[in-house]
Formats: structure tokens, C-alpha cells, sequence
């Protein structure tokens, strides 16, 4: 169970800046009319809702043979690393660290920097390696180049055993990735509707969890208990509802464009860069869209506060408060005859970023800066869980009142095609030609 | 020596949506006028100007004895932190998975959360440990309280030693952690003027560097390099002034008050957080300010692309493009049988990331979305320092256009004291009561 504590967004506690409880309610008939279309799954991308029931003992299955080895490795962009990447640091934080040598050491390989494949390789014995291989379409350039990589270098090393160290995640029919996988290579199916950036409770997410020891199941019923709330028709009862139509508000009304996501913890840093895929990607178009900014407490209070604080009123910040860290270290009785240091004898490091959380809070309530905290009772799967499909129903909401199909990505096309074009694919040689005719345009200047 | 790129935020090249020359020409006087100020070091913080020229001798003696323990831990917050990290994860990225054994394990606390600090001890064996705490005024509550833990820490473990395991990092002058270095810590001094957030070219970052293996004198030559660059009083020879130019006409005029920077190699994500410390405190205050946004290509062209290319038209995107990533792998013949895999056969990552690059430089300008270059031709410490610096003029400049002052940051202290409340440090009972107060305000909601 989580907690939501959107009073700093409301005019009755930090004034005119903030929003009336009537003005909310007024979006009470086109919020259940985007509910109703969540339900009735209007769309095919809203597939997503449908996981939290999904089989997972195929997930558990390739596990299984993974956990075997002494390195995994992960090859995936966007939404194909992101939702991986926040499982593993949020629920096994400083994994490749540990000494108790318990399951493999996890790499996610994000990008086509060839500068990180090298260290990745220095990192890593490719002989007991296991990758996975992730992308929707099965044609991502950047996963399939570094498979081709991959795929190559453990054969070389390893020989016809090469194809059985490879588990392929991708759509359940289509794309060169299924086809390999129907000729032998394991494999694990993203549902046909779910989106890149809505599948990290997918086979997606799931298998680097069970990898790392987490049962997928615990994340499941996270996200089992967010789809009970989040689908209640009750409007004040419903909290991503309210949350959806307080950015929404927030934007329309005030100007704030720009959601800053703050969790204070370091666990949860990756969460933020979750989040900002998603809400990205499913809201910037049309000339429409809210900004999302990652971020983490108390470490951006040094970096970030300034600006949030006395900067442009174009931000509303979302807190997420932790409970339990499952740790604590007290601060000891050293160095007593300095003032600055004795007033911190007896507390303890929880007890400090729990205060600066909610005096953080509370400064920027006082600066007329609107913001709401989300509590957690504690960083483990299931709450996890609850988590991701919480922000993923957000975002559908938020993308209905703003009037967007939050499950498409029209304008990552045109990157894609210069690309092409310059990597010499047949069909996209005009593209090269602009390309070629752009540099021209550019003037060089050195510093 | 570096390139700056702009022809993709001029009306020339872009049309309408750029800046024409003749705009630009127009802040000439002004801009020159900031320069002056500059040269002329009417303000303490630009002390930063003189950090090329100083003398690192003390660094690289201290540096010596903490590179014969096995680990090195920093302890810091804010620009305490972010400079150190960047000049770790760029110089020597994934450097506590090298199996060479050369140098300590190097771990960032530059938080208060518990779990992280549990982490850490967990992959360090404190015996073996140096330790460098940083802190401007001497009383950053977080790195004192991480101090106190850890310097009770190893005196229970090494005894009357651990004094000696120490190196802060602070005011030559001022605070309480220059008094415990006049009673025998060893310590290095942040010269009076240099605020945190301009503070990586002084012992606060060149420490680490020489820890990790880096001459610092290289980053000071950088650094020395673009301080001529960029105080030439030739306003189109001064990229500098060009560059600040550009982001301040951008925001006044076009509304595009959200600078993106998106350097295309993991090694230098730290660059932009580092960055977005810097520009956030300096130029937010007094309702101004541009927000800053970090970010990382390819991988955030599958993450945040979409919302800049067709979402609101407030973002500036300045690209940083390496020319030799020192590394690179061929993509081979293999899969030739699959038409999305075939083409990448004989290209290789470098030659792909670079495409990617250029193809979304142009995918952004044909959308008309300004967008701006720095080549850097590859990441070492010459050019990280050359770009530290230039971001750091930038900065500066910009500010004087918007009429702050870059070198306060005013705002934090609401929230300090009210964490002073709740810690309850004397002097701060009222704060304590305010936070009280506003926890009776505010309805608890379950999500």
C-alpha cells in the first residue's frame, strides 16, 4: 500500500498557487470516460494492464539455465533497458559488487558506444556469459548490431554451443528476432499490444529480475493491487486519476510543463529514468507534452533546488518518501567541540534524509512551488511493482485529457531513416544525399 | 582543441525558428561588457578563472599515499561530488571492474542514504580504505554526518590511525573541518572564491583524478587552453560568447527555456549531470533561469527524441559528439539472411553511434528544432578540462545576459533550516514547529 499526499497541490494549503478541490472535480466526467476506455481497452497498446496475470514459468524457466553462469548480460535500448535497468539497481543496488558471489554479474549494454562494450568485455568472461536479447520489432539497429557482435564473438569462442546462451525477447510473431528463435534460439514473448515503454512487467523486465533472484511473481502483485486502485470508478478514491488531472491542471493553467520526479533514494534514481521514457515518449507530441526530470534526493537539493525554488514557475516536483531503507547507521558522539557537527550526534542517517525529505517539501510549498510526495513503505519487488503500473495508468490519463494516443512514437522515424541512409540500406540513399547536403549548410568553428 | 557548431540554430540554416546574425551581432557590447567583468574578477567566484595556473603538488603528494590503499572513498554532496564523479566515470570508466588491480576501488557517497552507505561498506574493506571529505564551508550537514560515521568507523577498526586515512577537502581558512586539519588531518584547500559548483578544477576534483591515474596538470591544460578561447574579445571568434548568446536569445525570444545537453558516449552522462548542477544554481534565481537536462545518446534517441521533436517547442538540444572513441568493433557477417541485420554487416559501432549522431542533429533541424555541436576529438583529461572550463564561461555569461548573479544560490537555505528543526539543532524550534504544523495540514490518501 502506498501513499499519495497531494496537499501541496491544493489552493487550500499553499494558496492561489495552488489548485481548488472544485476545479478538480470538474474533471470528474472526462476522467472516468478515459477509465472506461482503460477498461474496455480501446486500444491495442493498453494490452500492458492485461500482465500482472501473465504465466511467468517460462520466465522462471530461462532463469533458471541463466543463473548458471557467471555473467549475464542484457542488449536492449529505450524501454528494452530501462524497465531491466531499474530492477536490477532499485532491488539489487551495487549488484556486480557483491562478494558473496551468489547468481551472475549483470551488465546492460544501452547503447552502440563502443568505448562501453570494451569495458563491458573487460568486465566479463564471454565463455560464461548468458544474453538476452531484447527488442519489440526485432529490428532495433542498435540491439541487433551488438547481437550480430555478440553473437559472433561467443561463437568464435565457444562454437555450435554459441546459439543456446541466447534467450531472444521479442514480439511472439513477427521480426528477423522471432524468426531466429524459430529456428532454434530460446526465446520469450512481449505481448503483441504492449509498447516498448509499457513492458517492463513483460518477459522484458521479468527475466533480469529472476536472474538477479527476485521473484517475478512479487512484482505482479504489486502491480495487481495498482490495477484495484487505479481502476476504482470512484474519482477521489482513485489516486492516479487525481494525480493524472493535477499535472494536467498544473500544465493547462499554471504553465508547469516540466515534472520533476524525485525520489529520495539512490536505489530509486533509475525509477526517474524509467519514468522519463515513459511519460516522454507516450505525451511529447503534437506540439503537446510535459517535460519529466530525473532526479534524486537529498544529493539534488545541492544541485537542483535553487532553480526549482526561485527559478521559472514552470515545475511541479513529485516526491517519493521511503518508510524503511532497511538500514541505518547512527550518527556517533565524534568531534563534539564542533557546533556545526555536535547537533547530528545521536541521529541517524534515515532520521536525516527523512527530515530533509519532508523539510524539502515543505520550502517549496512555502515558495508557492507545488509538489506531492508519494510514500513507500519500503524499495522491494512488490511495491516496485506497484509502482511502474501506477505511473503507467497515469500517463494514460494524463495523455487522454491532453488529447494524444499515448502508444505511439511517430517522430523517432525520421532519425531512423537519416540513419539508414548513411549506413548505406538500400532505399534511404536520398536521405544519405541530405545528410551529405547539410554538412555543406555547416559552418566549422573551433574552441 | 574543440568545434562548435551552430549553423543549426541560425535562421539561415534553419529558417524561421533560428536566430539571424544580425540578432546576434546585436548583444556584441553586452557580451563584451561581460567579459570585462570577467578579466576584471569583479566577483569573488571568479576566482575559478585562476584554478589553470595553480600549483598541484600538494594533490599529487596526497594523491601518492592514498593510491597505495586498496580503496578510495570520497565523501561530498553537490559540486563536492559531481565534479570528482565526472572525472572518474569519463577518464576511467567501469573502474571498479577492472581486473588489473592497478590503483584503489574508488566509491562516491554523495548522498545520506542509508542503504547506499551499506552498500558501499559492503564492497570495501574499510582497513584498506582512504578516505577524502569534501566540503566548501567545512558544515555540508550530509557530508558531516557521513564523516562522523565513517571516521568512528575505522578508528574502532585501525585505532589511533585513522586520523591519518583522511584528506579534506576545504575553505583554507574557514569552518570546522579546516580546524580539525589545524590539529593535524591532512587536508587540501578549495581557494576562497571557488564556489562548489566551479570547483572541480581545484583539489575537490584534481584528488580523485590523480587517485584514478590522471595527470590533473592535463585537465589544467585543457582548461588553460579554453580560458584563451573563450576571454577573446573578438565576439564571433569567442565560442564562449557565441554559445551563451545563442541559449539566453533562445529563452527571451523563442520561449525555449530548457537546455538539453546530450553528449553521444555513456562516459560522459556524469558531464551532463555535472552540468546541470552548475547551470540549475547559478542562473535560477529571481524568477529567471534556464533548465538544464541531462542526457545520453543513442540511448535517450529511444527515450526522449520524440517529446523534442514534436512536443512544446521550449528546448535548445546541444549536442556533444566524440570524433575517437579509442575503441571500436566491426558488425559481422552473420545473420546475412535477415534483411534488417544485413545492412549493419561491415559498418561498426563507431561509424553507427556517429551516424546516429549526425542523423538526429538533422531530424531535429528539419523539425525545426535549434540544436547546436561541440566536437570533442576524444575523451581524456586535456579535453574534459577545455570543456569543464568553457561550460563554466558559458555559465557566466549567460548569467550576466539574465541579470543574476551566478555565483549565489540563495534559495536553499529555507530548507536547510528547516531540517535543522527537525533535527533539533538549537536556534531552529520554530522551524521545528512549522513542519509540525504543516503535518496536521496535510491528508494522508492510500494508493
Amino acid at each position: 500500500m502506498l501513499g499519495l499526499n497531494y496537499s501541496f497541490m491544493m489552493a487550500e494549503t499553499i494558496g492561489q498557487k495552488g489548485i481548488t478541490g472544485r476545479k478538480l472535480e470538474s474533471f470528474r466526467v472526462k476522467a472516468l470516460e478515459a477509465l472506461e476506455e482503460i477498461k474496455r481497452k480501446r486500444y491495442p497498446g493498453l494490452a500492458f494492464t492485461e500482465l500482472p496475470w501473465q504465466d511467468v514459468s517460462s520466465v522462471k524457466e530461462a532463469a533458471k539455465r541463466l543463473k548458471e553462469l557467471d555473467y549475464f548480460l542484457l542488449l536492449g535500448i529505450g524501454g528494452s533497458a530501462l524497465g531491466p535497468k531499474c530492477i536490477l539497481e532499485s532491488l539489487s543496488p551495487f549488484h556486480n559488487q557483491r562478494r558473496d558471489g551468489k547468481g551472475p554479474k549483470v551488465f546492460i549494454y544501452e547503447n552502440v558506444d563502443p568505448s562501453t562494450l570494451r569495458s563491458i568485455l573487460a568486465s566479463l568472461d564471454i565463455k560464461k556469459t548468458g544474453i538476452n536479447v531484447i527488442s519489440k520489432s526485432g529490428g532495433t539497429s542498435e540491439t541487433v548490431a551488438s547481437f550480430m557482435i555478440l553473437y559472433e564473438m561467443l561463437e568464435k569462442s565457444i562454437g555450435r554451443e554459441a546459439a543456446g546462451r541466447f534467450v531472444l525477447t521479442t514480439d511472439p510473431e513477427k521480426g528477423d528476432l522471432r524468426k531466429l528463435a524459430s529456428e532454434g534460439m530460446s526465446s520469450l514473448p512481449i505481448p503483441p499490444g504492449v509498447g516498448g515503454r509499457y513492458s517492463v512487467l513483460s518477459p522484458v523486465g521479468l527475466l533480469t529480475a529472476e536472474v538477479i533472484g527476485v521473484d517475478s511473481e512479487e512484482l505482479l502483485a504489486g502491480a495487481k493491487e495498482a490495477h484495484e486502485k487505479c481502476l476504482a470508478c470512484n474519482f477521489w478514491e482513485n489516486p492516479a486519476i487525481v494525480a493524472a488531472t493535477l499535472y494536467y491542471v498544473m500544465q493547462r493553467d499554471e504553465g508547469r510543463s516540466i515534472d520533476v520526479l524525485l525520489p529520495y533514494a539512490d536505489r530509486l534514481k533509475s525509477f526517474s529514468d524509467w519514468f522519463c521514457q515513459l511519460w516522454s515518449e507516450s505525451l511529447g507530441k503534437q506540439g503537446k507534452g510535459l517535460t519529466p526530470y530525473p532526479s534524486v534526493g537529498t544529493t539534488d537539493q545541492h544541485s537542483q533546488v535553487q532553480l526549482w525554488m526561485e527559478g521559472p514557475e514552470d515545475k511541479v516536483v513529485t516526491f517519493l518518501r521511503v518508510e524503511d531503507y532497511e538500514a541505518d547507521f547512527a550518527i556517533p558522539d565524534v568531534f563534539g567541540q564542533y557546533e556545526g557537527m555536535s547537533f547530528l550526534r545521536g541521529q541517524t542517517l534515515a532520521g536525516l534524509i527523512k527530515a530533509e525529505e519532508e523539510a524539502t517539501e515543505l520550502a517549496l510549498a512555502k515558495a508557492g512551488r507545488p509538489n506531492m510526495a508519494i510514500t513507500i513503505p519500503k524499495i522491494d519487488a512488490y511495491h516496485l511493482g506497484h509502482l511502474f503500473y501506477f505511473f503507467e495508468v497515469v500517463t494514460v490519463l494524463t495523455g487522454h485529457f491532453l488529447g494524444v494516443n499515448p502508444f505511439d512514437q511517430p517522430s523517432v522515424e525520421e532519425g531512423k531513416k537519416l540513419t539508414f541512409g548513411l549506413m548505406g540500406k538500400k532505399g534511404f540513399e536520398d536521405k544519405k544525399r541530405e545528410v551529405v547536403q547539410a554538412r555543406d549548410k555547416k559552418s566549422q568553428f573551433t574552441i
